[in-house]
């Protein structure tokens, strides 16, 4: 029987460039669906609603009519059914254990930060970007001299954080500081990543984003 | 080399139990340490502060002087080193998926709840009861007829969600509700593990919870 493989997604969704990302590198075939629109339920998809109940969100991955939810463990499916190479998670449990700790804390906190930056105004807007730029700080402690973050190879974590970098120059229009000031190994790892097909073919252009987000803010009325 | 294992832990923390549970599941020797307080950054250990500076919270595993954080990673960690039966995490990709989905639904929503009701007063505190019945139905449909979560097998997901049981005595006292009137089955399910000796070993006495919660409450003020 010939696999069917579907993902739900949007373009702007960095969870979904992570599993675009992943499927790529791993040379797997698939149909990609985009949504019209993420922000309201009554616009989302059959497919999505009905493959997503919980959560109602992309990306959705379809493997053979079976659906699979959440990025991160969308990402881990990916490896544990093709197990092709490139390998995404190292094969060392340590290894695994800290690419995961550092996949749930960008989730938890630059994500959270992410929200806040679309949707936040004033005092919170500013308490926001001080913590983005205390996470990239940390990003950077733990990428030190490596080119990647697991080391010399692009690995599960590259895939998951590299995404939200082609949101950094939103965030320096809005917040107005400099990325590559602060953290100037991040901007050569994610020079780096840009390289690969995977990512250059994948990562929306930063201007279409950026205009994009300039939209959503006026539409809910925060601006 | 002697391998030494290390878990820091709090005994009301359900999270703690999970890797407890686990460590018990696989027989693996471990030395436990109990933190004085976790609510207040002073008074917690230098070695739970040195293991896990980002979070600074329990469970933290050491591993041969290596600091496995958050319970999720920790035990995959366990399942992936530690390869002797029982295998917590289903062979099958589609079913760990699963699993992993349900984890993360639990540890971002009915924990949520589960904060709301030691911290929450008043509207706040009702709309945490509302969501918590609404996810315990969720569990419920999603146990069904199943003997466990996975099927006929005690399984990740089961060590994830049973430590949450013995706080249903603090939930029904403080909310007015029974869950075995509204989960059966849940409860049914809650029996089932209680049976074993790892589960019956780790839980606290939900009466000695309810009186931990109390003060709590009282302890910053809520009450």
């Amino acid at each position: 029987m010939e696999q069917e493989l579907v993902l739900l997604g949007f373009w702007t969704s960095p969870y979904v460039m992570r599993v675009q990302i992943a499927l790529l590198e791993k040379g797997i075939q698939f149909h990609y669906k985009e949504e019209q629109d993420i922000f309201q339920d009554e616009n989302k998809s059959e497919l999505l609603l009905k493959s997503n109940p919980i959560y109602k969100k992309v990306p959705v991955l379809i493997h053979n009519g079976k659906p699979i939810c959440e990025s991160l463990i969308i990402l881990q499916y990916i490896d544990e059914v093709w197990k092709q190479e490139p390998q995404l998670l190292s094969h060392d449990p340590y290894n695994r254990s800290r690419a995961r700790f550092w996949i749930d804390f960008f989730d938890n906190k630059i994500a959270d930060c992410g929200r806040r930056t679309w949707a936040g105004k004033g005092e919170d807007q500013q308490a926001a970007k001080s913590e983005f730029i205390e996470c990239l700080k940390l990003l950077e402690s733990e990428l030190g001299n490596k080119l990647y973050f697991e080391g010399d190879h692009f690995g599960l974590l590259d895939i998951a954080l590299i995404p939200i970098t082609c949101g950094f120059y939103t965030y320096e229009k809005l917040y107005k500081f400099s990325v590559e000031k602060e953290c100037p190994r991040v901007m050569e790892w994610v020079a780096r990543c840009n390289q690969r097909e995977s990512v250059s073919k994948t990562l929306p252009d930063p201007n279409k984003l950026f205009d994009f987000v300039l939209n959503i803010r006026r539409r809910f009325g925060i601006e």
